[in-house]
C-alpha cells in the first residue's frame, strides 16, 4: 500500500523529539515525510526542510498556512506530526483536525486543562484520527504486560508502583541556554507541571495502559528542588484507583544516576510484573508461589500482543525508536483503515485524545493537591 | 577478652529470629549463650535449652525468674537478647534493665507507643545498655552509604526513596497455623501496624540511619488487601523531613516476586546512592555528571566505616547473618567498654532506644494518618 | 544530499536478514531501495518487490541480469546489499563489483576460503567499495571500547574473552523445514563451519575490531552435539594473538537460556572492559584499583567514537537495528565521498574485505584444528 | 550433642583463610576450637592462641608435637583444620591421620602430585576422615544445581563453561611483601601451578561436583603476564569429559574488574543452569523452550539439597561464610557418625581425598600441557 503522506510541525534544527518522530515514521516504511513547518522562522524552516529532503515549496514558516494549503493539495499530507512545545499542541492540532488531517501529537496533550478539553472537542468533531505519542506504550514487553493483566494472569490488581526518574535537571540547566531545559521548565510553554507534565504523564499513562485501571483520587507533594526553578522538578504521588487498587508514582528530574529510568511494577492477588524502560526487552513475571521468570521480547512465553510489536528475534534488542515506531505503525494501520473506509482493527491500541485529557487532568490534579498542602483530590473534578 | 555471658528470652523451637540472633552472636565469637527462657512452657524451654547446649539449671520457664536469678549469680548473664513477639518486648526488657543487665532487643521496640515511652524511661534510668537490632544497619555498604552522606558526598539531600517489599502474606497464611504469620498479623501481639510495624519500621530506620535526617511529617495510605486480615499488609507513605528533603516509603507483604526486597535510594544535589538488601555487597554511587560507580564491600572506594563491618575480602559475599553479627559485635564493644568503665567508642553506632521510640512513633503516625483518610500528620505529636 | 540508490540480492519473503538490512538502510534515511533480485524464483521476486514498494521493472529473478541492467541505467543502483546464504556471496558480489557497483555484503564473507580470496581480488581490482556487515561493530559502546583501547586506557592488552551463545539449534530444527536452520546447517550453503561460521566469525571479528589485535594461532575443539547434524553447533577455541595476548572464544547454538548472547571482555595491564550485546547500551569499565564504572551510550564518559554512532540521549535505549544502521550510514558516507571523489573520512571504520577474508580464514583454521584433534594451527597458513 | 574438639595448624595473625575456617566452624555451633599450632614461631603461636581464646598449654609451636600430645590427651582434639600454605598440607595432615585425628584440609590438596598420592595413601590407611574445603561446593544453590543435574533436569550434559577470575595479582604484589601474594606465587610453597592451583582447582572441582562428570583430557595455555612472576597468573583450558561433554575453564588473577568471579554454566540437551559465586543466592535455570527462571535460596523451586544447606529464609542473603560453614557442618555430621560408629549419612557430600588428588592431577596436567605448547594430555596419566 502506498506510504502515508506525512507533514510535521516543529522539529527543526536543535529539537530533539522531532528527529525521533521522523525515524519512528521511517522504521516500518509506512510514511513519507513530504511537508513541514519545522520552525516559525521561515529561513530556519526552509533550511530544516532541505536537511530533511522535503521540497522547498512544502516548507512552511507558518502552521496555519501549511494546514490550509496542504488540505487543498491533491496529494497533500494525510497526517501531521505535532512536535512543538506543549502550549502549541492545541492551536496546531486544531488547524489540522478541522481540515480532516490526522494528527499524531506529542505528549502531554496540552499545557492547560482548558486547552485539553477544547482539543478533545475538536478531535471529537473531526473525522480525522488523533494519536498521542505516549511512545512507551509501544514497547513489546509493555504490550505483553497489558495482555497478561487483561488475561487475568495477575489476578485482581492490588498495587501499581510506577516511577520515572532522570537527573538532567539536577542543576539549573535552563540558565545555560539549553533549549530543551528552557521550555520544559517554563510555565508559559510547558504548563503548570514541570516533571509531572514532562515525564509524570508518561508514567501515569503507562500504568493506566498496562493495568486498564482508572484513577479515582490522588495526593501529591511536588517540589522544585533547584533554587529559582518555576516548575516542579520532583513529584511524589499517592494514588487510589477505582475498585480499590493503590499506587505510588514518583517522577523526578533531579535524581543523580537516573538517565531515563521509567519503571513499572504491578502486583495482583496471583502474581507480579516488573518492567524497566532502560532494559525494555525484559519483563519479569512471578506467579505467586513460583520462581520469577524472565520473559523476553520474541522469546518463549511472549504472546501475540508482544509479537505484533516485534520486528526481530529474541536476543537482538529493540529499543526506544522501535517502540516509538510501533505507535507510528499503528497510526498507519488506522489511517489505512480510514482510507479504505473500514473499521480500525481492534488490536490497534495507541493512546488517543481521551488518554491525553486524562494525562493533563492528572498533572492538574497533582499541582492542585500539592498547592493545597498535599490534600487528596478526586480526578472526576478534572477529567469531567 | 572473655566472652560476654548472654541470655535469651524467646527463640525456642519453631521461632525464626531467635536462631538468627544466636548465629549472629557467635560469628565474631564475643558472646557465649549461657541462659535462656526460650519458651513460656517449661518443658519446651528445657528442651530448647538442651538443643542449644545451655545448662538445664539455667533454662527458665519464666523471664522474671530468669532476670532475678541471673542478676544474683556471680557469673550471671551480662546481656539478654529479647526475641519474643512485639508485645512482650516491654515487660521483658524492663525486668532486665532494672537489674542492670544489658538488653539486645528485636524490633519494633514495642507494640504500642505508650509501652515504647515507658521502656525509654526504663532504659534511661538504667545504667545498662539498650541495643535495638535493626540489623540492616549492620551491612557494610549501609555503613558506607552513611559515611558518604555524612561526608557530604551527595551534597544536600533532597530525596529518600525507600521500600521494603515481600510476598509471603499474599494469601491468608495466618489461617494455616503458620506461627510467624500468626503473631505478625495479630494486633494483640504485633500492635497497630502490620507490614508497617514488621518491615516498614526497618525501612524507616534504615533511611534515618543512612541519611541522618529527622522526619517532620507524613501522609500514609495503608491497606489490608487480603480479606479478613486485621492489620495492614501494604503501606504507602509520603514523607517530609526536617530541612526540606522529601521521601517515599513503600512497605508491602503482598507483592509477588519480592522475597525480602528492602531497597534504599538517596539523592542529593551532588550525587546519588542506591542499595538493595538482597544484593548487599554492592552500593551504586553516582557523582552528578559522572558515570555510575559500583562500590563493593571490601573493594576499591570502600571507606573505613564499611571496613569496620567487613570480615572477608571483596568478592567473597557477606550476607544477612554477618550484617546482624555486626550489631552484636558493636554491642559487645559497648558492653566491654562498660566492663572497663570506659566510654563507648564513637564508631559504635547501633540503633538504640531513641531509634526504637522513633520507629513506634512512625508506625503509630502511619496508622493515624491512614485512619484519617490519608491526612498529613506531624511526628512531633508522637515522638514527643 | 540525494539518497543512495540501493539494490538487494536475496531477502525475499521468509528471509530474516534481508528485512534487517532494509530497516537499517532506512533508519538514517541515506538510502532508497529501488531494485532487487529478492528471490531466484521470478514470481516470488516480483511479489517481494511489490511488498517492498520496488517497481516491477526493477524486480529481477536473476542477479546477473540485475547487475548488467542496473549498471546500464542512468539512475541505476549505486550499491547492492547481498543477503543470500553464504555460498552465493562470492558469485553475486563479483558481478556487481566488476561493474563498479558498491557491495554491502552479509557475513561470513564466503563459504570457502578459496572464494574469499577470489572475492578479495575482485574487490581489490574494482573501484567500488566493499562493506561487510559485521553489524555488532556498529554499536556505540563497541565503538567506545575500541576508542578506549586505542587510547591506551587498558594499558597492554593481555586477555580477550569472547563468546557468542545461542540455543535455537539445541534440537534438530533443520529437520522441521525451518528455512534459517536449513541453510545454516548445510555445508553446501554455509561452508565448513556451522556455529563457527554463523556466529563464531562475529565473535572473532568483534574481538579484532575492538582490540586491534591480530590472531597468530588457535586451537579449536568443535562439536556437533545434535545427532546427525553435519556442521558444528559448538566451538571451543583457544587463541594466541601476535604480541602475546591470549584469548578464548566460545560459540554455541546449543546452550539453553542463551538467545543471542554475544559478550566481549578485554583485560589489560591497567584496566578491563566488559560488554554484552543483549544489553548494548552499557559498557563496564574498570581502571585497575578503582571501582567499576558503568559507561552508558550517550552518558557521562562516552567519547566521540560512541557519539558518532548515537542518535538519541542516554537512557533511551538504542538496539540491534540502530547498530546495524550505523554500518549502513558509514557505508553511505564512504559512497558519498566516492561520488564527490574525496577520500573516505578517517572515522569510517566499517568492516571490509580484509576482515571478511580474516573471518573465513578463522573458520577454516578452526575446522582444520579440530579435525586434527585440536592441534594448534597458525593463521598465516590461511590468511596468506 | 557435645561440640567437636577442633585444633588448627596455621592460621595465625596475618593469615586469611584460618580466620575463615574458624568462623565457618562456629556458625552452626558444632565445633569448639581448643588447640592450635597457629605459627611455627612459638611466641607468635602463643599470641595467636591468646587472641583466639585457646589455652596456652594447648598452643603449640610445632605441629608434630601437637599431633603427638593431643592424641594422648583424654579430651584431645577430634579433628584438625590444616590451613597452612600448600606445601605443608601433606606433612601436617599425615601426622594427624596416622593418629586417627580427622583432618579438615584447605585446598589444593598438596603442592605436588607425588605428595597428593602419598597423602591419599595415608588417608586410606587411616580410619580418620579427610575433608577438603572446596568451600564453594557448600553454597545452597550449588547443591541445588547438583541435585537438578543428578535428577536429569538438564538432559544429557553437553557443555561446561567455568571460570574463576580475579584481579588482585594484576601487578607484582608479591614484591611488596604482601604475605598472601608471597606464598601464592612461590613455586616452593604453592607448587607448579599459580592461578591454576589457587583458583583453577576450585573451578575444576566445582564443575565436577555439580555435573558429576569425569575429566578425560585437557589442553592448557598458561601465562605469567606479570613480568618476573614465576607461576602462571592466567590459565586457558579446553576440557573433554568422559562421555562426550566438553568444557572451557578460565582462571585468572590479572583480570581487572573481577574480584572473586567464580562462575559456572552447564548446558544439556534439555536445559541450562548458570550460577555466579558473587551473587550466590541465585541460580538461573532454563528449560529448553521456556523462559528463564530465577531460582533463589530458600525460594520456590529450591529442592531438598539446597534446603539442607540453608539457614535463613529466601531474600535474606547467605554468603561465603555460610557456604564454608556447610562444609564444616557436614564434617561434623560425619565425625558424629564415627563417634557413634554409624555410617556417614548419604547426604553428606563434602569433597574428600579423591577430589583432592583429582585437583592436583588437574593442575599438573595443565602445567604439563602448557609446557608442551598446549598439547592435549589425558588425565589418567596423572590421577592413576
Amino acid at each position: 500500500m502506498a506510504r502515508i503522506r506525512l507533514g510535521m510541525v516543529g522539529g527543526g534544527r536543535d529539537a530533539f523529539i522531532g528527529g525521533v518522530h521522523r525515524i519512528a515514521a521511517r522504521i516500518d516504511d509506512r510514511f513519507e515525510l513530504v511537508a513541514g513547518a519545522f520552525s516559525s522562522t521561515p529561513e530556519k524552516a526552509r533550511a530544516s526542510a532541505a536537511d530533511l529532503g522535503v521540497a522547498q515549496d512544502r516548507a512552511y514558516g507558518d502552521f496555519k498556512e501549511m494546514a490550509k494549503r496542504e488540505a487543498r493539495l491533491k496529494t497533500g499530507i494525510e497526517a501531521v506530526a505535532v512536535v512543538t512545545p506543549n502550549h502549541m499542541h492545541y492551536p496546531v492540532a486544531r488547524e489540522f483536525l478541522k481540515r480532516g488531517i490526522h494528527v499524531i501529537c506529542d505528549k502531554p496533550l496540552t499545557s492547560t486543562l482548558a486547552d485539553a478539553k477544547k482539543l478533545a472537542k475538536a478531535a471529537d468533531s473531526s473525522n480525522a484520527l488523533f494519536v498521542l505519542t505516549h511512545n512507551y506504550t509501544g514497547y513489546p514487553m509493555v504490550r505483553q504486560a497489558r495482555e497478561m493483566i487483561a488475561n487475568g494472569d495477575l489476578g485482581t490488581i492490588r498495587l501499581v508502583q510506577v516511577e520515572y526518574a532522570q537527573d538532567w535537571l539536577s542543576e539549573k540547566l535552563e540558565d545555560t541556554g539549553q533549549k530543551q531545559a528552557g521550555w520544559r521548565t517554563d510555565p508559559a510553554r510547558s504548563g503548570a507541571g514541570g516533571s509531572t507534565g514532562d515525564i509524570g504523564t508518561h508514567a501515569f499513562n503507562l500504568a493506566s495502559f498496562v493495568t486498564g485501571l482508572k484513577l479515582d483520587s490522588l495526593c501529591a507533594d511536588l517540589d522544585a528542588f533547584v533554587e529559582g526553578r518555576e516548575l516542579d522538578d520532583n513529584g511524589h504521588v499517592l494514588m487510589r484507583y477505582e475498585g480499590g487498587a493503590k499506587g505510588m508514582l514518583w517522577c523526578s528530574q533531579v535524581a543523580p544516576g537516573n538517565e531515563n529510568a521509567l519503571r513499572l511494577r504491578v502486583y495482583g492477588s496471583e502474581g507480579g510484573l516488573e518492567w524497566a524502560q532502560e532494559d525494555p526487552n525484559y519483563l519479569w513475571h512471578t506467579r505467586l508461589g513460583e520462581p520469577k521468570r524472565l520473559l523476553t521480547r520474541g522469546g518463549a512465553g511472549a504472546g501475540s500482543a508482544a509479537a505484533r510489536a516485534t520486528r526481530i528475534p529474541a536476543g537482538h534488542p529493540e529499543g526506544y525508536l522501535e517502540g516509538f515506531a510501533t505507535i507510528y505503525s499503528e497510526a498507519a494501520r488506522a489511517i489505512e483503515a480510514r482510507r479504505e473506509d473500514t473499521p480500525v482493527p481492534g488490536d490497534v491500541v495507541f493512546p488517543d485524545i481521551k488518554d491525553g485529557v486524562a494525562g493533563v487532568a492528572f498533572v492538574t490534579a497533582c499541582v492542585d493537591s500539592s498547592r493545597r498542602g498535599g490534600a487528596w483530590v478526586r480526578l472526576e473534578r478534572y477529567a469531567g
